[in-house]
This record gives C-alpha cells, sequence and structure tokens, in this order.
C-alpha cells in the first residue's frame, strides 16, 4: 500500500512514522509513506497557502492550487483514492477501514488546516473522511488514525491473524474483560473461570461478558449486532431492545 | 492544563508536542505534558510490561502494576482525571472535549497497547474514552487527538475566539462551503452571493447549506440538532425527520 499525504506540516508525521507498528511496516516494505507539502507548489515568491474566505469570516482557508498541483505531482496507481480529512466526511470505522485496505494500492490523504479548505478541492477528491464529531487543528492526527488503522489490516504487519478477528467492532461487539498475572494484585482478583482451565466455560463466559459490556456502554452497537448477521444464535437474557430481525443483508 | 501521558512509546510524542498549535501551547506555557513510561515502573529484571492472558488467546495483555505504578509516581492536581484510551469507552465528541477542558486541571492518559490492558486497570481509571469505532494498534494517536482537541479549547490558543465557534458542531450542524481566492479557479468558480456584498444574503446562503449539507451527508445530526436549541427557529423546507421538539434540557 502506497500513502501520499498532502500536509502543510510534514514535520509532525516523523515520530509516529520511525515507531510501532508503521515503523516495522514501513521498514519491512509493506507499506510506504510519501509526505507532500503544497508549500512546494505554490507559485507566488510569498509561497502562500491560506487566504481569507469569501464573504467574510474569521480564520484562513487553504487556497485551491497548491493542493491540485501537489496531488498532480504524484505517480498514479491503477487503484487510487484521494481523500480528504474533513470533519465533513464519513466516519472511520472498522468496515471503511477494510473496504480502503482491500480496494485500494494507494491512498491520497489531504490533511486540512486553519479553518478548512476551499471548497473546490473537493472535485479533486474521491472520498472525505472525519475522525468524529470534533474539531481538531488538522487533519494530521486524523490521517495518522487512517493510516495505522489501514497499515494495521496489511497482511504481514499483525502477528497473527486471529489478532484481527477476536476484537472489538470486528465481530460487532466489544470485547470482553482480559486479565494477566498476577492473579491477585492487591487484593483485586481474576475471576475463577479463567484459571478453571475449563476451555468451553471461559468462552462462554467471554462471550456473556461480551454482550453484557455491549448493553451497558453501547446499546446501539448491540441493536446493530442483533439485526446483523451477528445476531443470528444465542443471546439468552433479555435487555433493551427486543426486536430483532435477521437481515443478512 | 496539564497533561501526563503514560504510554509504552513515548518518542511517538515528539513531533506532535513540538508542531503547530501543541508546540506553541507548550511554548506559551497554556498546557504542558508529561510522558511518563511504564517500563520505567517495572520491578523485574527484565522490565516486563505485558503478559500472556488468563483463559488463553492470542496476543499480550499490559501487566496491571506498571500502569498503577506509574499513575501513582505522578503529581495529583486538585481537578485530576484519569482517563483510559480504549476501544471500549465513550466515543469523543465535541461536548466531551468541552467538559474536559472546563471541569479538568490535570489529565492522565493512558494509552493502551498489544491486545489490552489487565481489566483490573480500571479500578485506577475514572474515565474511559474511544476515538471511535475502529481497532488502531495503540492508544498513542487516540490520545494526540484528545490532547489536541482539548488544548484547541484552552483561551489563547487559537488566535480568535469566533474561530472556535462558528465551526462543525459547534452549532450542531456541519459547515457551510468556504471559498477563497482565485474567484475562477480552473473554471470553477465561487458563487455569485458570497462575491455579492449582501451580508444578510450571504448569511442566510451559509445557513441553507449548514442544513442542506447535514441533511445530505449526516441525517443523524440534523435529527439531533432538531431536537435540541439549535432546532428552534428557522428550517423551512421539509425533509427527513419532521418531528422536532424543543427539548432545551
Amino acid at each position: 500500500m502506497r500513502f501520499d499525504i498532502v500536509t502543510l506540516f510534514p514535520d509532525c508525521f516523523n515520530s509516529v512514522l520511525n515507531s510501532g507498528l508503521l515503523g516495522k511496516a514501513l521498514a519491512k516494505q509493506i507499506a510506504e509513506v510519501h509526505l507532500v507539502n503544497p508549500r512546494d507548489f505554490t507559485t507566488d515568491k510569498h509561497r502562500k497557502v491560506d487566504d481569507e474566505p469569501y464573504g467574510g469570516g474569521v480564520g484562513m482557508l487553504m487556497k485551491p492550487e497548491p493542493i491540485f498541483n501537489a496531488v498532480e505531482s504524484l505517480p498514479t496507481l491503477p487503484r487510487r483514492e484521494i481523500i480528504l480529512m474533513s470533519p465533513q466526511g464519513q466516519t472511520i470505522n472498522q468496515p471503511l477501514l477494510k473496504e480502503l485496505v482491500t480496494n485500494y494500492d494507494q491512498l491520497v490523504v489531504i490533511c486540512g488546516h486553519y479553518e478548512g479548505v476551499d471548497e473546490r478541492v473537493l472535485h479533486l477528491v474521491t472520498r472525505e473522511v472525519s475522525l468524529g464529531d470534533f474539531i481538531l487543528t488538522g487533519g494530521e492526527i486524523p490521517a495518522m488514525a487512517l493510516i495505522n488503522g489501514v497499515v494495521r489490516l496489511i497482511p504481514g504487519t499483525v502477528a497473527k491473524t486471529e489478532s484481527l478477528t477476536a476484537e472489538s467492532f470486528e465481530e460487532g461487539l466489544l470485547d470482553y474483560p482480559q486479565y494477566t498475572r498476577p492473579a491477585n494484585f492487591r487484593g483485586l482478583k481474576v475471576p475463577d473461570v479463567l484459571l478453571s482451565g475449563n476451555h468451553a466455560a471461559i468462552a462462554r463466559w467471554r462471550y456473556e461478558q461480551q454482550i453484557q459490556r455491549t448493553r451497558d456502554r453501547r446499546p446501539d452497537l448491540l441493536d446493530k449486532w442483533k439485526q446483523g448477521a451477528g445476531g443470528k444464535g444465542a443471546e439468552g437474557a433479555g435487555g433493551a431492545g427486543e426486536a430483532r430481525e435477521n437481515n443478512n443483508s
């Protein structure tokens, strides 16, 4: 997977690209990340990347030309998506990350800054993606999240493939509680069942905990899970939202 | 605001702490960020921070002791929140960021890693926060997002306070399209109304665009907005979800 990050703050990415999973994936050449700065594609002597909004308002907008020029300078792989990180976009979730890793060889990620970008940049963009319903100072941290989440799904980056599936959101439920040594930490004990060696009982306990925890914390996810393929079997006890359909579309 | 980030990968934060808004806020001493590594609080000679999960399963869990020890080494300001970044937590949104900046002087942010953290760490934690319904390799990027979003709301970090309010989510609607020079870029023109100098017409156009865009892209937000204080007036044309209450609770 090739990433091209279009950003006014390329230095911001240094540490994240050199450490952890992304650092390893880059070293193994499983992924490559290129940074491109719109400021290098300005044509005026002041290298101006922002300007005041038409119609008034506070703050500065990113101008269209330097972004167009930066993106047009990039090589084009056959399966390419050009993403603008923007609070107006579709919210990142696990299905989106899977779609990106499956369908594309190149992700161009444009990081907005200042008060936003000139609307005409959308003519260049094939998808707008949002980190969530909150405001940050720029698209750099959202871009890092997107890249980390996608790279993690590329085969070869996470040691065991089971680690990818037995996790929150992959099954539509929150994760079950997990414990490691010591069995007794300051009087806080690991649940007996996990020490029992009874694998069927452990699997049952974990499944019940997933459902219980999802019901307590994220009833919206539980409802979705009940309606989807995940809800086909199980779920004994009643609770919030009894409506249940097997809608496998 | 004091941040204490508990992380196995403190280096990961270097670039983000030294650039952009956060770099400026730290230089102006509007905020301070301290990094603390649980590995420095291990008591065995291998400095072991992770171990296998009880009951079986792939991946490694963060052990409880090094995290407890790391957090207990920190100074305690009167209004302190201890946050675990976790996919099981409450999803970051703008009201949460406002609550944090308003109610606390110190945010301790624990970044999970590997397959997760020992459940007993929750005895230490006052709040679990999630970046969204997707999986990353660790809590570092989510912590950066939280810190950026909070610091941005501290008075003195963003130049004009109007910049904070006239934005997506602050009013419950997506932002309107914005344009800057040139008025004609490769044949793509700025809407005439924005060049008209008619401020009332511009304000009306922007408001209509906000509602239209929110309806098209995020009908969930539009419904919430109609039900809340934001929907008190206006909204001429019909559309998705006519139910409207003035629930100002």
